[in-house]
């Protein structure tokens, strides 16, 4: 069992997919004994923004501070502190602060393959 | 894709184990879209409890707000806001709320079979 606190993982900055002012920590990983979903927690700073994107593997999130968007094709849908949101796979997708302080995120993802 | 409150979803009070004081709402399940895991939004109040129990399934978990303790064979461990939580596949374990506020937990577990 682990019982910890999130300053126990290490930040690392998000630069994929052209990301900015974006920090992740993974929590719980195959390395230390998810079998068949990570939690990663991810920091977005005010006016950083995680640009359209997809993949495979599906979202499951919940806005632990903040305010944000996320981003789609079609548009953006806002939310805020205590709301929650699934991104199906292959999904176009990102996230945007559209806030003045930063935003906290909990992110799950299956470990495919 | 699903942009949310948690209040959208009901409430159920959780019985099993012998559970006291708490209650359960289903955020993301097989039946609205997830795929390998299902997110629960759980709320045990003060002096509430969830007894040992075990099941196959492993929890990764997040605690939202309050403090509780992690109870264990062997004995309790506590924890508080911002700490997450690991319990392995079979692993007996329970819950405890130790504090004079509602414990708030955001609890995934894998969806087998």
């Amino acid at each position: 069992m682990i019982v910890s606190r999130f300053e126990e993982r290490s930040e690392e900055k998000v630069t994929k997919y052209g990301t900015t002012g974006t920090t992740i920590r993974w929590l719980i990983n195959k390395d230390n004994g998810a079998r068949t979903f990570a939690m990663r927690r991810i920091v977005i700073q005010p006016k950083g923004r995680i640009p359209l994107h997809t993949h495979p593997e599906d979202h499951e999130i919940y806005v632990l501070s903040g305010e944000g968007a996320v981003l789609k094709e079609e548009g953006e849908i806002p939310f805020q502190q205590d709301m929650f949101i699934y991104v199906p796979p292959n999904e176009r997708h990102g996230f945007q602060n559209t806030g003045t302080e930063p935003l906290v995120i909990l992110c799950m993802i299956p470990l495919l393959g």
